[in-house]
């Protein structure tokens, strides 16, 4: 493990000094090498859903570590975005003249060296990998045992790139242990690792947090919830819930908590469970949701904390949107929440004071996500405060100095 | 001490949706208070300075805990431009529209509460407490225990100005027990108190980054070099380099060794030296140093390591440019670090190559100040990567979130 930290901030080193357009052309290759060794991913990927199979694998999990053409084309098209993404590094983000003369300047440097700590999404791994690299960073990645083989294969792919721009293939490593030991050695090296980033549940991002010497972006589960709001238009509340529910469940930016103004819960309520229900949600409610829609289980107060990633949802009735802002802001994972409204009052209070990455008004939740918000590629969605909140995509993955010029100044 | 963390919390509440006008005059009444309280705040200093002399106080720690009728006017100078400062909470950083009509905005938010373990220096008080009202956060001060009836007095008037703009007093309270205990306490209240921003020397940053439950922005101590290069100007580099050492010895930007390129050596070092010595300056020297100007004393390896904060000076000479970076790279700090040369090409690699949050060129280092660069006034010079790097004023304090606004956008 101590080697590998060594060799990465060897090649961040490297890397740090490297051409834009040397970068570019890894990014570049490594797509083009996805894309030409499709069938060794997939097989890669049969490989781990074989022996995933033999222990016990929810849909939801099943669903993450799934691979087919689609996808990898997606990973491909994901590394190119990330290709085309200007570079960060270097970048002049401030200038300014002080009365003395000093010219001052604030400039993008990258982080270094980034460990990455997630779950069984192959796709992390190119996503992750390639952000790094555009960003100047070596990265040392740690991905879910259950998806080794297929990520395995993406570094692959990564190394290919990396060699045609000859650039060190220590830049991206995989730790190649399936064992858990690798963990806790990973957040002790602050020699040769400047970030930490993990993603993943509430018990893995806590362990981190607490464990780590070195700095942490976490990247917390997502208890997103939907507000429908009394002044909302029941249309768009539909297709929102819908959408932010049931679009895809196992996401981060899934909708896990539906909670409906109580002035017009009997008007919204009883089509909008049943049309979720049709679409194979399981209804989790409280008394007044169960009196309207009899069909829903009782929620407990295990519930308003629970990140399903999966088809069910829990549903509250609320006085008004002071006390969903209350809600969301106690039971929520301060990730990304959304209200339906017409009233720009209430709108406007909920986004300021919902104390979330991510505040929306009449859109869905399944819009957090660093693509949509036109990053290219995310390593995922932080729900630290410090540094990068929200998507994390390259821009996010970079430090800045500032850079002072002079002529001969000395400070009176 | 937990109860202060529940008191701080509820007053982040309070202050993240305060107008800018109200912290404003909370500032300005704070400012006043400091100014109409003078005589009380020099007797406070004087009990702090009393009992100290009976511990051993090094004369650079007695500089930094004596206050007298010119330093409360710059802390209360400190305050007012503060107050002048624009808010940054509610600033919108960036706005930008999706192709599907989602309008995407970044707004400035409080970070929340931010707790400060500082060393003695009454100023961080005043300072600290201003920035982090300015931000909209509460604070948990932390001072080194000789300067306790210093910072009381501070707080103090902090509380008038706090009062005077109906803000709650406990958006910045003192942590009133004098024994090491409150530092462990402080570390492990993740659920009260949002970031840790140590400020002191190495043993302090290291416990704190080891013991830390809290996102930690690092203060580590300045060791920082000037660099004199073959092609400098050599009265510019006579002039900064006395600047840099001599100005104040015990501030973090003081200059606490000297590389000098070989090539220029014989004809720089032995006046330079000279005159430095004049100024009161112990000369610590490589043998290169101590066969060109034979009053210097050897310098240990531990001596590059080194933040005397006292008038000493390590001096080394080294080949080349490069040679200078890989020195300061290795033995510095990545606080703030200068190179003197009339050569733009050296001037870059050096900018670009050092890593350090502020580095410059023909300009003294004691320039690392929040103040000199236009920030008002400054918690201290960040060293860590993550979040804030260099001076941290009052925006370094702040988060942001993603503010979405749609029109009933669903994702696809």
């Amino acid at each position: 493990m101590h080697a590998m930290g060594v060799e990465a901030r060897a090649a961040a080193a490297t890397l740090a000094h490297a051409d834009s357009d040397v970068k570019t052309r890894a990014l570049r290759g490594a797509a083009g090498a996805v894309r030409a060794r499709a069938s060794e991913i997939l097989a890669a990927n049969v490989r781990d859903l074989d022996e995933a199979g033999h222990a016990k694998l929810g849909a939801s999990l099943r669903d993450r570590l799934m691979l087919d053409e689609e996808r990898i084309d997606a990973i491909a098209r994901g590394l190119d975005a990330v290709a085309e993404f200007p570079d960060p590094v270097g970048a002049v983000m401030a200038s300014w003249t002080r009365p003395n003369g000093l010219v001052m300047s604030r400039v993008r440097t990258p982080l270094g060296v980034i460990g990455i700590i997630y779950e069984s999404r192959p796709n992390v791994t190119a996503d992750a990998g390639g952000l790094c690299l555009r960003a100047g960073n070596a990265a040392i990645l740690r991905g879910g045992s259950e998806s080794f083989h297929s990520s395995s294969a993406l570094v692959a792919c990564l190394h290919d790139g990396l060699r045609e721009a000859g650039l060190p293939e220590s830049a991206v490593q995989l730790v190649p242990t399936r064992d858990r030991d690798a963990v806790g050695l990973m957040l002790a090296m602050s020699d040769c690792i400047d970030v930490i980033v993990p993603r993943g549940g509430r018990s893995l991002i806590e362990r981190v947090q607490n464990e780590s010497r070195i700095p942490v972006i976490a990247h917390l589960e997502g208890i997103c919830h939907v507000y429908v709001d009394r002044a909302a238009d029941l249309e768009k509340a539909r297709e929102i819930v819908l959408n932010a529910k049931l679009r895809r469940v196992s996401v981060c930016g899934a909708a896990e908590t539906l909670l409906v103004d109580r002035a017009i819960a009997t008007t919204v309520l009883p089509s909008m469970l049943a049309a979720l229900a049709a679409g194979g949600c399981e209804i989790r409610g409280d008394a007044a949701t169960s009196a309207l829609y009899p069909m829903a289980r009782a929620a407990s107060e295990q519930d308003w904390r629970t990140e399903y990633l999966d088809a069910i949802l829990s549903v509250r009735v609320v006085d008004d949107a002071d006390a969903a802002i209350e809600h969301i802001n106690t039971y929520g994972s301060h990730h990304t929440d959304a209200i339906v409204t017409e009233d720009q009052v209430a709108a406007e209070r909920f986004l300021d004071r919902v104390d979330s990455a991510i505040v929306l008004l009449n859109a869905s939740t399944q819009f957090a996500d660093g693509e949509e918000f036109g990053m290219g590629a995310e390593i995922g969605i932080s729900t630290s405060k410090l540094h990068a909140r929200g998507p994390v995509g390259a821009e996010q993955l970079t430090s800045f100095k500032y850079v002072v010029r002079g002529n001969g100044q000395v400070r009176p």
